[in-house]
């Protein structure tokens, strides 16, 4: 008996952990593992339980008609802080500088397992924020964004260098680079964001910040709110962006060659679980 | 007592699912969960029972000095059947189709919940072929290729449209676009990939086949071997592709204005749990 309520525990559990902030009703939890519908009530009482003490995440209840329960991941502050080191330790290799004087960091850009602890790191502290979708711009920043979106339980919309035919019609503007002074342009399809959205920006990489402040203006276009703006690497110089407040996971000092975690990130890892965790 | 032990065996399950396709020493492994390692080898053992029972998936054990433990999800065929089926429901909606005739898919490929089923089903075809790196050229196969990398335990390369600045010295070839007719041009950065790759090419979207056929090329100035070409959506005519044999989940009639799962995609989903799953 202790074998056949184990199985039945680790199969919930595992099926939670495969999909996460998705709402399920007892109805349909109870058809995907054939377990009676007050037995998984029981069951998911005594797992939210676990999650919590172990700073593992927490399941919420939903009542009523749309209702349902979905499994809300915690912040894997081990992993992440393991990743955050992992960053600075790759990109103060000594051939990560390229002969023009760029730091080169495309190659861990798209590794997941060197990206997916970072969104889900900087996520953290707009889960409540009620964040309606993550906006980034093409292309170096999408993995970064998608594991923002998936962190929060949302969807990425993709603004374009050029407006593309296949996307229907645009709005497009042009503004200054803020590190080059070049003319660039930035295009959102019309169909790609609702009125009013709740809008985190994500990139890569912010020198001036010309391209979170152009990306805050096409997207108020739209009417679209931009509740923050997070990038994985932010320069030191200039400290005054052209965005105002932005959350950076790492910081690069060109002048001293050095890459290291931002005050946030590290203080974030280093709290101890379910400290600060929303309880939903 | 059974909270302790199910507390441990929760802890270890969860461990192991946010962490697919990595080895673990025992070592390792007993200091992150604080268990003996003779109680840990146990736990392991039950849970590998469990979740090849579940089809979720397996642990495999590597002997010998460079050995440990490793989770081997398994493909989550009834998710993918209902993300197919859901990808086919949404992409026959009446308004995606622009006015200039392109089928709108740039919402859906920046959702986690569409894209990562489809990556882990795409990636399945590629299991035993080692793949070393998925390759995508940019920039909306960049998601697709990101889950169908995660599901393979390896990583993306990046393949430009222009040579950057910032990635240092660059591979570019210039080749005739299959369905426009147009001189285009793609880029890979020296330092992007190594000789001798296995490489797996996955885009969004597939018509003549133009693009797969010069990512090839490219990748094969890096004495890099092309093991396979996956793509989300592939149109039916023309039949004859410039690459041969491909992959493609769904299949775009633009005649008739109907999208349809292909046929290895639906076969693969309809197979019962554990039929086909590799054992390593």
């Amino acid at each position: 008996r202790i074998q056949v309520r184990y199985k039945r525990l680790l199969a919930l559990t595992s099926y939670l952990f495969t999909h996460p902030h998705t709402q399920w009703s007892l109805t349909e939890l109870s058809a995907a593992l054939h377990v009676a519908k007050s037995t998984l009530s029981e069951d998911l009482l005594f797992i939210k339980g676990i999650l919590e003490e172990t700073g593992q995440g927490t399941v919420v209840t939903h009542v009523g008609a749309q209702g349902g329960v979905m499994f809300v991941p915690a912040l894997d502050r081990v992993r992440a802080s393991e990743t955050l080191a992992a960053w600075t330790a790759r990109l103060t290799e000594p051939d990560r500088l390229t002969a023009d004087g760029f730091l080169y960091m495309t190659d861990l850009l798209f590794e997941p397992r060197m990206i997916e602890p970072m969104g889900e790191l900087l996520a953290f502290p707009f889960r409540q924020q009620k964040v309606d979708v993550v906006a980034t711009v093409e292309t170096k920043g999408i993995p970064l964004a998608m594991a923002c979106a998936k962190a929060l339980g949302t969807d990425v919309v993709l603004i374009r260098r050029d407006s593309r035919l296949s996307e229907g019609s645009a709005v497009s503007i042009n503004y200054l680079s803020g590190s080059s002074r070049r003319i660039q342009s930035m295009s959102l399809a019309r169909r790609a964001l609702g009125r009013e959205s709740r809008v985190l920006f994500v990139d890569d990489f912010m020198k001036a910040g010309g391209t979170a402040r152009a990306a805050a203006d096409l997207l108020g276009e739209f009417g679209a709110q931009v509740v923050g703006a997070g990038v994985l690497v932010a320069t030191r110089e200039p400290t005054h962006k052209l965005i105002g407040k932005f959350w950076s996971l790492l910081e690069w000092d060109e002048t001293l060659s050095t890459v290291v975690p931002s005050v946030w990130a590290k203080d974030l890892c280093a709290e101890r679980k379910g400290d600060t965790d929303d309880r939903h």
